[in-house]
């Protein structure tokens, strides 16, 4: 049996280029005691990955040149020579962007009972969607009635932070980059005020948005954002800092906001965090995403591209606004 | 009977000069039924004030061109006309720089039985005294046997914020702006590694200081020190925002620190704060102080000035770094 597989081919230099990654394709072996050989039927690409290909300390170790890439999947166990897992069995791993694997299966979980398609693991049901839940309820401690700004409100993250928000009882803005985006949020998601951020001023489409301020701004973005939030915070507001998409092709460290000692005065905390920082409300967050998903009250969207081929296009893409929700291949 | 008083003759630009400040005399009046009548004994220089001479909105309203600038003082009744002060009682408030007034004694409290100089009331047992307090205690969360690092170690809220750490069992490390402080805080203060910001580079002194990183930075000043903190911070620190004298007095606002995304992977905390977000400690603090104070375990340290003519070259100095502790005006 083949698999494809998609390594780095060069570290990327600003924007990743397809140049940066190359398809291989190599045998899967047959499993040994205590292995199990796993068909993916869906991938993750996330930006968070981008830092990775830069050769420098990190919260996760860089890749290397000539390494397959790794992120999340969800695959279906083809043959089983272990004790806990049976063909059919739905699995979970970060063992890299390849169609399938053979591998002992420690790092390997099973997804159990699933509610939705195997793809929502990854996105509303999965690592981003738990990214939106411990950092709104956890990080920014959100209080009902609350008004919340969070940036990249169409992707994978932002889209699920407005609708838990909205669920919460809060007044909720987002931003995104193209006129569709900003349409699926207030028409499609629920946000009350959503805008274009390349289309005028990020403080006053605040300002109109939230003329009372923020109580919480969940920053995907960093940069000018981040900037403009901390000038229309409110009292004692929090700032979970999540991500900074901005800036994660920047060849030169970029300024901060040049605003932090706003912070003093109003008592501000920004926050940053990852999602494995609360690894201990797994159980928490699977529940209640499942009921929300499952009953309609939260929209998993997902931009779902075919095929291990189309990797690279897709991760590109994360930078370029080619995604609405979650990005996704499917085989 | 006359007091002279100090008022904003203009706006500084940059670097306070003393053209910005002009001396005036003028009578005070005898109390009225519900009035005191208080003749100052010392007076408070504070960097927050810079903030309030420039005409912006912050969390407590600029000063007005004419207007008598306003800082802590501490006096004695020295008539009465209110059933609940005595003539002898020390009395704190903010009425301004000036070295006696006449007022109702709303907003003036009664000191109490005092353990120290009253200067020591302006100072370590007063607001920059609480100020280190609620902020390692309170926003710094600080933890027995963690590293500390704070910035402008040698001023009035920093050499209680790293007396109050050494308390705690903590390894501490503070810069300062001179060899003689310096020298202070590792001779005198208990401080384990202390250098001079002005040479070498930051981000060497810290590792030198602290191989392990920084649990807390405490930070006085902005700038550099925070972009060199951030990065030798260890996961899940935290950085108490509570001055940034570096920027006070720059006239264009300056870049925030080009790292700030390194919160997110190492699930840092930075948050403002001001001393009166924590009122409800005041108590606390006091018992706690005192106690330190009287027996030694904590030296308050102060750079005093006689008169109120030298109050203008007294504020100026506190960003040249005049000062060693707080600084105070005595009468």
């Amino acid at each position: 049996m083949q698999s494809k597989s998609v390594v780095l081919a060069q570290r990327p230099v600003g924007m990743p280029q397809d140049s940066d990654f190359s398809i291989i394709s190599e045998d899967v072996a047959e499993p040994g005691d205590g292995e199990i050989q796993v068909q993916n039927v869906c991938m993750s690409v996330d930006p968070y990955m981008r830092g990775r290909m830069v050769d420098r300390k990190s919260y996760v170790p860089p890749f290397q040149i000539g390494e397959v890439l790794t992120g999340g999947a969800i695959g279906k166990v083809v043959k089983s020579k272990s004790p806990d897992f049976s063909e059919g069995d739905y699995v979970t791993s970060h063992f890299g962007w390849r169609e399938a694997f053979t591998a002992p299966t420690e790092g390997i979980d099973k997804l159990g009972a699933i509610v939705a398609d195997p793809s929502a693991y990854l996105g509303a049901i999965g690592m981003p969607g738990m990214t939106a839940y411990v950092g709104l309820l956890e990080v920014g401690a959100l209080k009902e009635g609350e008004t919340v700004f969070v940036s990249g409100a169409a992707g994978a993250v932002g889209s699920i932070v407005g609708q838990i928000a909205k669920l919460k009882g809060c007044r909720v803005l987002g931003s995104a980059g193209s006129a569709d985006k900003v349409a699926l949020l207030t028409e499609e998601l629920g946000f009350d005020y959503a805008f274009d951020y390349k289309e005028g001023d990020l403080l006053s489409h605040l300002r109109e948005g939230a003329p009372e301020g923020l109580d919480v701004y969940f920053d995907n973005v960093g940069g000018d954002h981040l900037q403009a939030a901390i000038m229309h915070m409110r009292p004692f507001g929090r700032i979970p800092l999540c991500g900074a998409i901005s800036i994660y092709n920047d060849t030169e460290p970029s300024p901060g906001p040049n605003n932090l000692a706003m912070a003093i005065g109003l008592g501000l905390t920004l926050r940053g965090f990852i999602v494995s920082h609360f690894n201990h409300l797994a159980d928490d967050f699977r529940r209640d995403m499942e009921a929300w998903v499952t009953s309609g009250a939260i929209t998993a969207k997902e931009t779902i591209y075919d095929g291990i081929e189309a990797a690279p296009e897709a991760f590109i893409g994360l930078f370029t606004g080619a995604n609405t929700g979650k990005m996704v291949i499917n085989f």
